[in-house]
């Protein structure tokens, strides 16, 4: 038997039972010297196990208890864009050895619709340029978001009923050891689907718009969740955790909650992926099992800042506010200014998240249901992948507020200096935030963003040595025209006095 | 003679020398009970002494060595949008009764330009929205105002000449005891005129554009003009003092200058006029004769933070970006994102300050020498200013971030209370700039923005108390519309989908 690196082998264990949903350390995976033992997972009647080869070559597995053992080829994949994407100081990159630039969408209720509404999703995924998904395990109530899922992860406890009305009183009527197989099944898809479309699954631990009590598991029950999950998922390579949406609205947990979940997936997951909380208001501390950061925020330019405080790790806007006409201040933004923060996002050093939320009477919103994009935004997203991509193997950086750089890119000055010793803190925020440019830069290229700013020309910084080209950018008509070549060190460029232009600077000896 | 309340009286004192530009308690005035001791400045060969009378009634005074002495009649001032303008909590106020909303643009150099240009610009300002305009005593120099003045502010010391080039070298070559008349005519001139068409001076006392030495007086020197400014300008009814723009810049300036220029201010200007104090970083530190906080800035979303830490003083942004094109990030601005940040400011609770930058070969510049006005935000601000003082004397202020209302006109909530605890600070901050409705309301009006966000339609919270008319505002297309009438409490509003729609709501019974 053949399995590709990086994908997925599953077996089905016989004649196995136990309490509970999942049978720690099951199976045990050899190849050589590495060594891996992973846990079962209840699966309708049966355990499975399921484990995803990262090294190409023979693999032997035996089960725990001796009965049951095997081998298979696993192939090498030849791609460098593939595997679990990893952060490398403040990038990803794959598994496979390419730099990974996230330009991710939302859809957090995708698996709790049709399987039509999901198909619709899944097509309309495979023509955008999303290269990742945030998306919920448990189903959503909330505006636009109202209705009881076909299915739901786990099964009643015994005696247990769904209360009707918006809340089920703060006890979880869900019995945690017996999943679903109707709905695991579904999500097995899904993830399957976008791993075959190259897009990783930022997948949803827990979220507060809850009616079902969902939100109101125990410590205990949320443990043997968590456990569950890394045995039936962690095999799919294009698995990101997060493990919630706005955690502080989560009102059954505590702060420290959320430190021992992320301490349980850093651990016992064998292969590592990413994982990150989302916030509503003020980011979770900086912790070890955190990869990168996960933030909800309009203000983009403290990207930087951010990185500083969080030990370098990656920075994603994975909210920022979604393309549509809704009522909510989340939710209204026109296509330019999601496309502008985005560009700015990238120009300091970070990424963002796309949403849309048009009004629907249907009340199938993309940021909700899926189904069709109606925006223009996606367009606007599209070309900046492509221009960011055009740059490969390049690390584009932003100025970082180090100790090292404490200027944060801004030019060595007295005067800085002088008000950095007078104002403290605040005095690199503002730097940040008032003087430096929205700016990245690596070996061989600069981008620059300018924002809402509209000059009739400026001064573009490139580095002295080598010969480099210069490309005028306009982000909304995505339209890009070399207005200088063969240049070095500071030069003057001519603009269009428009708002959101962009320069980039190639260089081409 | 008759002098009308709050205009001057000036007195020319005859054979009177002394040491300096400045003699103190030169000329005691009297009405009933209260006196005014004030000081004499040298004017051309002779000494002059202005005196502004606050009260109606017959006045007396007396020179110091009792030579001169004479009475007269001060006649009262019937508008209530006379006197000086002073801070009343957040706000300002006339000494005459009026609520006073500032509307203020910048000509830095204005005095220093030719005197036809000089009154091109008084001819722009008679047309234009403005009740304040922030300018220098000083020339100034930086890119697009190179040119030496006619005339400087002192005549040069015995022995010392004007170095050619960038930088005079760190040494004031003026002679700070030798005011020159012509230059200080000019701008008793300006000042005059300003106070005619009911015109704010925001004055800018230190600056650091410069080339000439001015920058570089000794704390001798410094005290000693802000002596000779008192004396001579005190007596303008519209005089405010700004003891800096940029103070960080000035190098010549330790941090603990400024509080001893404030603080002789505060003591010695018997007025009592404005004071505050620019910067380009951070803010100067809460001081007891700071009546206002000045900001360069365009987190505009602060100001109610701003107001909490200035001990709840008004908030102007003096500096948030021009109208304009040129090359610099703070001067190229369109005219729609000024008057964004005119509406933001003003429903955050404070103020906005215009200027602005289209690049001219001929360097006329509006912000920097005056002349005409060639963009299209003022017209927006005139807009805004005649809503706002629709308004009248109610007093509209923003959710303070204040110990009695923590939550900064966020709806109490437990999830934000929770968030509060863990994130301290921050959370104040965020929720402000993230969660706050752009909104001031006073006890028959409230008037709320929507920025950058644009739905179909919105939830207006308005008093459960009282009839309520609602309009909707366009405020680029500086148009209204009645869309509600006689409603009360939270109402749904029908918007357009369009950015920067504004809604005000009147109490009609």
């Amino acid at each position: 038997m053949n399995v590709r690196q990086y994908e997925m082998f599953e077996l089905r264990l016989n004649g196995i039972s136990g309490a509970g949903p999942v049978l720690p350390e099951a199976v045990t995976f050899r190849n050589g010297e590495k060594t891996c033992s992973v846990p079962a997972f209840l699966a309708g009647e049966t355990f499975r196990v399921r484990f995803m080869p990262e090294t190409a070559g023979t693999w032997e597995y035996t089960s725990a208890d001796g009965s049951q053992s095997g081998t298979f080829t696993c192939t090498p994949e030849e791609s460098t864009k593939c595997g679990p994407v990893r952060a490398e100081e403040d990038h990803f990159r794959y598994a496979g050895g390419s730099m990974y630039r996230p330009f991710g969408t939302t859809v957090y209720a995708a698996v709790h619709q049709s399987d039509a509404l999901l198909k619709e999703t899944e097509e309309t995924l495979a023509e955008a340029p999303f290269n990742k998904i945030r998306f919920l395990v448990f189903p959503k109530f909330m505006p636009y978001n109202r209705e009881d899922p076909e299915y739901y992860p786990f099964f009643l406890k015994d005696g247990c009923t769904l209360l009707p009305g918006e809340t089920q009183g703060g006890v979880c009527p869900f019995d945690v050891t017996r999943p679903d197989e109707r709905y695991w099944t579904k999500l097995d898809g899904f993830l399957t689907t976008l791993r075959k479309q190259g897009i990783e699954a930022d997948l949803i631990l827990f979220h507060p718009y809850d009616r079902w009590g969902l939100a109101d598991m125990t410590m205990e029950e949320c443990l043997l969740y968590l456990r569950y999950c890394i045995a039936r998922l962690g095999a799919y390579s294009n698995l990101w955790w997060s493990l919630a949406n706005e955690y502080e609205m989560l009102g059954s947990r505590g702060y420290a909650d959320w430190d021992a979940f992320g301490t349980l997936l850093a651990e016992e997951d064998p292969y590592h992926h990413l994982i990150s909380i989302h916030n509503i208001i003020a980011p979770y501390e900086p912790k070890k099992w955190m990869t990168h950061l996960s933030m909800q925020s309009g203000e983009i330019d403290r990207i930087p800042l951010w990185k500083a405080q969080y030990g370098g790790m990656p920075v994603l806007i994975d909210e920022c506010g979604y393309e549509g006409d809704i009522m909510y201040d989340w939710g209204n933004l026109t296509a330019e200014e999601l496309v502008h923060r985005f560009w700015w996002s990238v120009c300091r050093g970070g990424y963002c998240t796309h949403g849309e939320t048009f009004h629907r009477e249907d009340e199938v919103l993309w940021w909700g249901k899926g189904g069709k994009l109606h925006g223009k935004s996606a367009e606007g997203i599209a070309f900046l992948r492509s221009v960011l991509e055009e740059t490969g193997e390049d690390v584009l950086r932003a100025g970082a507020l180090s100790a090292d750089d404490p200027n944060g890119g801004v030019p060595e000055n007295p005067v800085f200096a002088r008000a950095m010793r007078w104002a403290g803190e605040m005095y690199r925020e503002r730097v940040l935030m008032n003087l430096a440019p929205m700016r990245i830069a690596g070996e061989r290229h600069v981008l620059q963003y300018l924002g809402h700013h509209r000059p009739l020309f400026t001064e573009l910084a490139l580095p002295e040595e080598g010969s480099w080209k210069v490309e005028r950018i306009d982000t909304l008509k995505c339209t890009r025209e070399t207005v200088l070549e063969a240049v070095s060190g500071t030069v003057r460029v001519e603009l269009t006095g428009e708002e959101q232009t962009a320069l980039l600077a190639t260089r081409t000896a």
